[in-house]
């Protein structure tokens, strides 16, 4: 590790990532390579010999480019975006430059804080109940992803639970959510050992716009409880993956707090918007919650992964997932001075993640934050009256955010898929940062094209 | 997200930090701030308007870089090591450009596919069994942390054997490893429901070179059969963190057969030094092993993080982890012709952290690495003379790869402690890029002035 070379070295990386952003719309969105194209490329075993930065270059040009798919292209309309920002992508490098593990406090103090002070700055902004700030008893934290978010309060919720009730009641305990929700709450009730069976992922349609009903929850809550069963935590979306529904978040809260259940909020996605005054009330009833979830890498433009938790009673938390082997012990730590997030998450080490967080929110500045994300709202909102004018499509969910559906087609262009209500649609997901007016046109051009080809073929 | 603008900024952010390395001996290696200090000198909210980067850099500089604590500096010799090199550097700012989300095969296949490639590369120059092989019934995968790596084999150890023995059978579910064993260990048991009093931490002594015994394994086996219980897990540890202990793997493998345990090995640490033939003997009995973890970002000069599973039967982490909604299935997943990482792992999003470790083979090539690590048990064999030969000092265990212990003192450099046998014991740990002789001698020069300010205060 010499300073120059890393200069020189790390100069022409960047010219090579700028070239890339350039010309990324030459690159097929969606890579076109076959499974296992890259292993008949690669030599079978490591160099005993350096090779030169050129000769890497080459092959990232050659080999592995051609295996990428473009999440950063105008033309991704895939499931959630990933957004990469010139503030993101510097944040990035300053935290693989200093390359710090931040588990305790005192390894590197500034990694806590400027986590602690930068999730406080963007829970005002998206106004958030002062519960959730860090100078009370709850606070922020940045995890890797929402599962390992909703991972991590159903372990602190399991754990409150069994000291209460006995840890032999792990089998009693139930989970509630629409069957909507994220498959990452199926995973981690898989990992915290709830059965399987007392997941209860309520059924939804078209009539609440594939929101959790209140009083299904109720039903199902009441029947549980006369089956001596123990209901201790309820998930709800604002901003579901498959149709972008919004649980009513301040009736489900309530209907919580009655009997005593962890009330989560997993807004991954919705979340960001929610900058914006007039999409705010989308969680309103998040004071009834007692944690609060939005993925900043999704549509913040804040580099993956960055994955913000906030949580109202941070003892929780640190109960359930705190460790302090002697080799980790400071003084700091050990007065109660400090916060170590190592007990707020699964792994022990973590990078410094909120630099980028911190260079996105000043290098854009709430302004410019709210115009990009009112822009893609812009352009989905264009996209769906295209597909209203044409009667070949049918929109199934109403739009909200940015998530437009269009059904009974293929896709040339990179977009996903999801099943409502026994049907077959289309995702069309805006949020790309790259992504403009003439993008979306050009992207309804292929569906209009590749529809009409699909209906001469099953016609003639 | 501007090529140019991108450029423009990023080679300052390169300056930035090749400077940062210039100068980084400049910084007290352990940050002197006091708890809150970041507090009194940010906003309480974050900006309306766009800040300059010029702004930000100077706050980075006046703010955040005296709250850092230098993990890279050559003075740093606490816990273990955090490795950042130009290739680890290089390919994490590459994984940042690209910004991907390599959950499926799909959604980039070179991040899928050379993440098996580099993995069967690494296995091989340490010589792990081909089962450990992604051509095989196994595979490498990367994880966060080694945290993440041994929860996701004691879940899968769980699933296996509560599929057998009936899911109500949690409770009885017992794992062993001795009290040396990373804290990972409880706090993975804790996550995946492992009652406590069902962790075996087996104590060791000095007469075992605080390696775990068989003959203690073999007894609280058959007590805990005898009482009912059901013995699934077993993790041997190879370099533990107090210690650098080397559990007997040959003989701990045998006794996990014989029982049909999982056996997990924790080699995040010392794993690295196994591509020196000379050290290869130290994971010598690997062939038993389940499960298999090193850390290239900590002596391998990948930049954090990078934590190496290799897994003998991908079934069973699969089982365990996979999930399969709508929204993520397409052609390659359903046809079983591709590997996907999330069904590895606890998140769903993931990084394309294969670039970092593929950059640093070549950069570096294998002779080079084996110099590296070569190097620092050098200078760690340096100290340990220097340590001997002063009275005052103690050697507590032997020194095995780069870890030497120095007893009674303080430090103003930054190291770390342990408690060994009710000992209170300084960790010296070598290993550090830029660390050289000159700086292990000046460690030393400052212990010992420590030591003798120490002594002659308690004297006086």
């Amino acid at each position: 590790m010499d300073a120059e070379q890393l200069r020189e070295n790390a100069h022409k990386m960047v010219d090579f990532i700028a070239d890339y952003y350039k010309t990324i719309e030459n690159f097929p969105v969606l890579s076109q390579v076959q499974p296992g194209y890259l292993r008949e490329l690669l030599p079978d075993s490591a160099p005993t010999q350096p090779e030169s930065l050129q000769h890497i270059f080459d092959d990232i040009q050659a080999k592995i480019l051609p295996g990428v798919t473009h999440w950063q292209s105008p033309n991704y309309f895939a499931y959630y975006p990933s957004n990469s920002s010139i503030a993101g992508f510097l944040g990035e490098m300053l935290s693989a430059g200093l390359n710090i593990v931040g588990f305790s406090w005192i390894t590197s103090p500034a990694a806590t804080e400027l986590e602690m002070i930068v999730l406080d700055w963007l829970a005002k902004l998206i106004k958030l109940p002062d519960d959730f700030l860090s100078t009370g008893q709850g606070g922020g934290v940045i995890q890797g992803t929402a599962s390992e978010a909703v991972l991590v309060v159903v372990l602190a919720a399991r754990d409150n639970f069994l000291r209460r009730v006995g840890k032999n009641a792990l089998e009693k305990l139930v989970v509630y959510a629409s069957d909507q929700t994220h498959s990452a709450l199926q995973k981690a009730c898989q990992i915290a050992g709830i059965h399987p069976e007392n997941c209860r992922m309520l059924t939804t349609n078209s009539t609440t716009s594939y929101a959790l009903s209140p009083i299904v929850l109720n039903e199902a809550i009441s029947n549980d409880i006369t089956s001596g069963l123990i209901p201790f935590f309820l998930c709800g979306t604002v901003g579901t993956t498959s149709s972008t529904a919004v649980d009513p978040l301040g009736e489900l809260g309530k209907i919580a707090k009655n009997n005593g259940m962890w009330f989560h909020v997993d807004a991954a996605y919705a979340g960001s918007a929610c900058i914006c005054p007039e999409y705010r009330h989308y969680i309103d009833g998040v004071e009834e919650a007692d944690s609060f979830n939005m993925n900043a890498h999704k549509w913040f433009l804040t580099n993956f992964d960055c994955s913000v938790l906030w949580i109202k009673d941070r003892t929780a938390l640190i109960q359930s997932l705190s460790t302090s082997p002697e080799f980790l012990k400071n003084k700091a730590s050990q007065a109660n001075m400090v916060v170590d997030y190592k007990d707020w998450q699964i792994p022990l080490g973590r990078r410094f993640r909120s630099l980028k967080l911190w260079m996105v929110l000043r290098l854009y500045g709430l302004e410019n934050l709210q115009s990009y994300i009112r822009n893609h709202i812009t352009l989905a909102k264009n996209f769906e009256e295209f597909v209203t004018q044409d009667p070949r499509f049918e929109i199934v969910t109403p739009r909200i955010y940015s998530l437009v559906y269009a059904v009974n087609s293929t896709g040339k262009i990179f977009i996903s898929h999801t099943v409502l209500s026994g049907t077959y649609i289309l995702r069309f997901a805006v949020g790309a940062p790259l992504t403009e007016e003439s993008h979306v046109n050009a992207a309804w051009k292929v569906l209009q094209d590749e529809a009409s080809a699909l209906l001469s073929t099953s016609l003639g």
